[in-house]
This record gives structure tokens, sequence and C-alpha cells, in this order.
């Protein structure tokens, strides 16, 4: 296996994850006198707080996710490797990675374990076939073919009730990412595509935003979550509250109402916007070192983020379970930074810092153009106003000026001229057809073969 | 199954390819006294010329590829719909497309066939495994995964030759395509990512460009070529005339030099950029017709684009033999306008047009930025000059003003910053990852599995 530290003697500090921790832990450490290798298993740093904008084509791949090989080229004490984490012995202080059939053990002084979370569908795995997550890139793309693949096959449906359950989008978890993919796909029924179709009327499509929680945006306050409803229905989102998802397949959703109730939603395609289970790095560093998980899989760390008895690991971001901590962008660049400087501190001899402490920068959720909800400590904003902060603040959050760029030419094109630049489906359509396959293969008839000349000689 | 046509009395016209040919169809019989139904595959129109800079993460995949849907919203007597043309009755006069499991029978007065070409391997299909072609976004996708992914592999290598067989590149056509890839992977290596690796060199990449022909793009002529083949010299790729492909596989390529010596390069990414075959669906109306087809598929249609003894059905573009007519956009774009027009004329009780003739509006191609040679008609020109030329006609030539924009902007930051906005690669990494998975089980030890804690557990 390749050993690939450079052996120079300095302080090694491995970071597992090129998200918002890995990177700005990263960041944190660049020009000091310590030697750092970033490990992760994308070759970008994705600003998942756009991904849905992604899905519904309005940025592209690029724009949300520029080569954090690219993002840390001057940082010249910092290598970047691809690879998927397959083992950290923590004992041994090594971490092995995957890269095809690559391994490559890299030693270390110091870990900051920035891994994040994946989907979690609470033990009902066969449900991601159906509604995919939005957690990363292949999600977004794969729901881009989803969503603008109904409308197609809308159009040429000749059954009335294959082309309703086509034209209805359920989105699962009333959380900002549901609650912006909601707002998104009636923007895009609504105006984007209305003039586009000949035999459906993409303002007929169905919208419907599902939570078993009595609220939107929960995390928002009352007020907020309030007017998030109201904003959305008035857009034309059924809002569902109170409703538990107890089933999903190919061409609908079974719901079970606070009342007891068991129906079934007809619909083709469907977002997973609920729950998330931090990635298994966590138990696998836990486990070691005997430290509790909870059941998402997020480790109760110290109050300095380090793992019990290892004050050499650090993990931060959505992998902790700390003071009910949110699982916010946030909190893991705070995290990273907090990692960093204590990792640079202790080389200098100073003493430990304060405990970490997350402070709360405020949550903001787009409803459609023109309209958000932000929540700033005790300033609570709504519509347009919400909206200009809204911008204003992922813009600036954006690692990356050519991003920034980019990606505000595109939010000009799509708020301006009610177009989107990013619809185009790649692969991912066939991914994407296995939302449609449910349709039965009886529900239209079999079509003949490719090759009309057989048949013509056979006759 | 489903007959959408709307039986309004009017003349239907139904045009299979949303390419240069089915789109200025389309455009050209937009508003008229007509029908028409468009079918295509993608729900994109495929700007083709810079499908290159898509593989090389300049441009995103909607700035080549807006929706068709989009393009044609406001063509009130056009009908977009999804589907694979699976058959096409000559007889019958009807068109049968598929999508998903979906028959759609579209019944036509007269028909403009525009589905354009795929890659040929000239008889060797078991090449496209391991040198994908570059006819559409998923190969440009597929292409930009393969050739970041092998920077990516070979900083992690600990194997000299495989580091040397990830760094090797060869394209092999050196036609337009040919050329601007193998430019674009040199200027990648030498300028974008050149400061980006540890413990590699990326300018160490060596990049090939193959071809039987003893010229590189002949169609420009003589002195082009050469100075095209300088160029690309002087900028580090080496270019093998005369070099005719006996083998691909994984780890290399086979070739056969003039003098008949077989030689193997040892290299894990390869481009085919050499060698088009006709939609199958030129034979399909052939045989019907009884009309000729050549090797490469193409139709020979009579002199008004037609198929023998079928007036009402046109072939455009790549689909037609005629006159030696090299399979350029503009022969498609031409030859769509002429179609529509003469079916129009023909409803108005006009005489028929004169012959097709198509007009030669020259050739460009781009060696690296600042760089290109252009041909129109006696005006040869190199450098800057032909490069600015390229810029131009190219943004005129892209349809869709948001798309000119966007592409405009993606431009100033490669031109201008070196910098690509474009690295993200999707779920076509693993298809990318076929490219090296010839490294071999063995070349590194096997990992251990996932799941440090089941070891520990067993011990």
């Amino acid at each position: 296996m390749g050993d690939v530290s450079a052996n120079s003697g300095k302080h090694r500090v491995v970071i597992i994850g090129s998200g918002f921790g890995g990177l700005f832990a990263a960041k944190a450490l660049s020009g000091k006198d310590v030697e750092v290798t970033l490990i992760s298993r994308t070759g970008h740093h994705l600003f998942q707080p756009l991904l849905y904008q992604v899905a519904t084509g309005i940025l592209s791949e690029g724009d949300i996710a520029p080569a954090t090989r690219d993002i840390l080229a001057r940082d010249k004490n910092v290598r970047t490797i691809l690879g998927d984490v397959t083992e950290i012995d923590v004992e041994g202080r090594t971490v092995t990675s995957h890269s095809l059939n690559q391994a490559t053990v890299t030693p270390y002084d110091s870990l900051i374990v920035a891994a994040g979370a994946g989907q979690s569908y609470f033990g009902n795995d066969h449900f991601a076939r159906y509604a995919p997550g939005m957690k990363d890139i292949d999600n977004a793309l794969e729901l881009r073919g989803r969503i603008f693949g109904a409308f197609e096959l809308a159009e040429t449906s000749t059954d009335p009730e294959d082309r309703e359950r086509l034209l209805t989008f359920v989105v699962v978890g009333a959380g900002p990412t549901g609650v912006e993919m909601a707002g998104q796909i009636a923007e895009l029924s609504h105006k984007t595509l209305a003039h586009e179709f000949r035999h459906i009327n993409p303002r007929d499509a169905r919208v419907i935003l599902l939570d078993g929680a009595p609220q939107v945006l929960p995390s928002f306050g009352d007020r907020l979550g309030g007017k998030t409803r109201a904003s959305l229905e008035k857009r034309g989102v059924e809002v569902q509250l109170g409703a538990m998802v107890t089933e999903v397949d190919g061409t609908g959703i079974e719901v079970k109402d606070k009342d007891g109730t068991v129906r079934r939603i007809e619909a083709m395609t469907k977002v997973w916007a609920a729950g998330v289970a931090a990635s298994p790095l966590g138990k696998m560093i836990a486990d070691q070192a005997g430290a509790e998980v909870d059941r998402a899989g997020r480790v109760h760390v110290e109050e300095d983020l380090t793992v019990k008895g290892h004050p050499e690991i650090f993990l931060v971001g959505d992998m902790i379970n700390l003071k009910g901590y949110p699982g916010v962008a946030q909190l893991a660049i705070q995290g990273g930074r907090y990692a960093a400087k204590e990792i640079l501190g202790r080389l200098e001899g100073k003493e430990p810092q304060a405990p970490f402490v997350y402070k709360d920068k405020g949550s903001m959720a787009t409803i459609s153009k023109y309209s958000a909800v932000a929540s700033i400590g005790k300033i609570k904003l709504t519509g347009f106003i919400a909206w200009l902060a809204w911008l204003a603040v992922h813009l600036m959050a954006m690692v990356g000026f050519k991003n920034r760029i980019s990606t505000l030419l595109n939010w000009i094109i799509t708020f301006v001229g009610n177009n989107r630049n990013e619809r185009a489906t790649t692969i991912q359509q066939v991914f994407a057809r296995r939302a449609f396959e449910d349709l039965g293969p009886n529900a239209y008839p079999e079509l003949p073969r490719r090759g009309h000349e057989e048949q013509r000689d056979a006759s």
C-alpha cells in the first residue's frame, strides 16, 4: 500500500471531507507550519444549500461544486487526495483511503473528521429507489431528470390517470430543503414551463409538501412557519402536515394522517428531504474509542469536539451530537475552524481554547423568486427583504469568485427572465427512468421491435 | 397506441431530430399554415461544435444544450415530443416513437428526417468501452470524468508505470474535434492543473494526437494543416500521422505505422474522434423505398434531398450522401431550411426549388486559447485573428440569448483566468471508472473491508 506522507517531520494533520467543515479547517491551517492532507471521496466542494437549484434547472453542477483542488491550489502545505475512507486506525493513527483499487495509507498526528451526513429513510431504505434524497450532485441531477421527464411523459401520455400521476409531485420533509424544492417545482409548472407544452397544461401539476410535524420550517418558529405555509399555498403548493409516510413505491406514496387514517397519493415523482444519518466513519471511530453514538449515527463528542480519550481526533459538523446544535453549514464551518485553531495552539504551547460554542448566524429559506423567510436571532424577515438578504448571504458564502459570478448570472436569467439555463439531463436520465418504469408494461401496448425491414422480410 | 395528431386538417409535417437540421426546419415552418411535430430522443438541442469544452471543464451541459421545448415555446404550430423513433412506415406515412413504455404513432403528410450520426468504430465496437466518442452530452461528461480522474489517480499512484499510463492521453482522429480535444488536454495539464498537485507534475502529461491520414485537419488544406500541427507541437501535443489504430484496450492502444510496424502506447485515457455512422433511420427508410445506402449508413438522396420515389420524405445533414458534401452543421442547417421551404412552396402551388446546393461557409478549429485556424473560402486565417473569428462565429451561431451570455462568461473565466468552472463529475464517474479498472486488481493490494469494528470483534 502506498504511504504518501512526505516525512518532512512536520506535524501531520489529516482532514476527511471536502464539505464546509473540511474546507474551512484546511483554509485555517494554510500557510502554517503543519503538513495537511485532505482526503475526500469527491473532487469538489459542494455548496449544499443550493443543491435544489441544480435539481430544478437553475444552476449547473459546476456553479455549486468547484474543484477542491482548485480552491486549495495556493495552499502549498495542503495536499488534496481523492479517496473513499475505508479504515481509520485510531491506535495506529492512520487513515486508509481507497480510490478504485489503489489503497493509500496516510498517517496523522491530528485528525479532523468532517465527513458529513447522508440521507436517512428511517430504516426504509427501499424508499430511496422511488424518492431520491437531496444530498449530492447525483441526487440533484437524477431529480432534474425525473422532474422534467415527468412533464415530457405527461405530454405524450394518453391515459388520464397516468397523466395525473405524472403531474403530481410530492416533497417529503418541510425543512428548508423541502420548502425550497416544493416552491421551485411550483414555479417551474406555473412559470417556466407554462407555455412550452401543447397537450398538457403544466399549471395543472399538483405539488404536495408533506411532513409529520405540525408545522412548516419548525426551526424558524411559529410565526415564520405560518407565513411560509401561507406563501407556499398562495403559489399553488398543497401543504399537508401531521402526515407520516408509511410506504413509497413507484407510482405513489402512502401516508398516515394524525387521526390514524391511511391514504394513498398517486404520484410518479417523489423527493425525500427528510432525515439525515451521519457518516459511518463517526461510529467507526467511536467504537474504537468507546464513545457513544446516537440513533442518527452522530458521536457524543467532548466539549472541545474531540473524541473521548483521543484529544488528537476532532469531529465536526453533521457528525456530532453536542448540546443539541443543529446540523447546518455554520456548525461545520465553526467546528472546522475551532479544531484547526486548537491544533495550531497546541503546537505553539498555548492553553486549550474555551469549550466550543456554536454561534447561531440565523437560517433562511427561499419560497420562490423574490420571496424568502429569514430568522437571524430576534430578527425575522419575510418576503422581498428576506429574499434580498438570502441573495446577499448566499453569494458571499460561496467559495470562489468565478462561481459567484456564474451563479449570479444564472440567477439573473432565472429571476428576471423566468428561464432556466440548466435543464439538460444526461445519463441521470437512465436513473430517472426508474421513476417511470412503474407505469407498468401494460399501461401501453408493447412496441414493435426496432427494424421494420425484418418484419417485411418475414412477410 | 396513442395517436396524438390534432386532426386540424392542416398539412402535417413531422421532423425527426432536434439537432441543427431539425431545429432550423422547425423554425422555418414556425407560424406557417402547417402542423409540425418535432420528435427527438433528447430534450435538448445540442451545439455539438462545443462539446469538447464540456469534456474539458469549460462549459456546462446547459450552456450547449438548451431545452428544445424552450427554444420552440413561442412557435405555437410546433409541438415537441420526447421519443426514440422505432419505426417509420413509409407506405402508411406514420412515425412510431417510444418514450419508455409509451408508444406514440404520429402520422405525417411530409417528413423531415434529421437524426444525425453516431460515432463509428469501423466495425470494432469493443473500442467504445475504452475510447468514448464525442457525439453527445454523456460522452462529454464521461470524458470529463476520465480526464480529471486520470490526474487524480496519478496523484495517489505509487507505481511509476501506472503513473505514466495515467498521464498519457491519446486522441484518435485529427479532424477539428480531435485537434480541439488534444489542444485542450494539453492546456489543462500545462496551465489549469499545473499548480494543483503535490506529488505529480501535471506538465509531465503526454498528449498524443493520432491519425491514419498523412495530415492534420485534411479538409483545411496543406498550409493550415501544417500550421496547426506546428502550433499543437509547440503546445506540447505529440502528433503522430499515418498511424492506424489496430486495437484498443483498457491500458493502451495499438497502432500500425505506415511502414508496417505495430507498436503499443500505454495510456489509460483514450478519446475517439474518428469516424461517424449515420442514424439507422436512414437505412430503415432506404430499405422501404429501394434507395441506396453507403457504408457509413448515409442515404443517396435525390437532388432535392428527398428519397427515391417519396417526394414527401426529406433527409438532411449527416444522413445524406450527395455530391460529397461534408457532414457539418451548415449542411444540416441549409438542408433543414431547404426542405421546409420546399414543403411550404408545394402547399402554395409553387414550382419546385432548384436542386439543393450546399454553400460552404468555411471551417474553423481552436488549437488553444487565443489560437485557432479558419478556412473561409479562399481566406485562410491562423492564430489570434482566427481565434477572434471563431469566438464571434460560435457566439452568433448558438441558439438562445441566455446560453450565449453564460457561455461568454465561462469563456472569460477560462481564457482570462486559466480557470475552468465546470469540473464537477457526477454519476459519469461510475462510467469513467471503467477506464481505470484495467489497472488490474493486483496492481494494488486488496483493501481491508469496510467496518473496522468487525475485525476487532472477531479478534
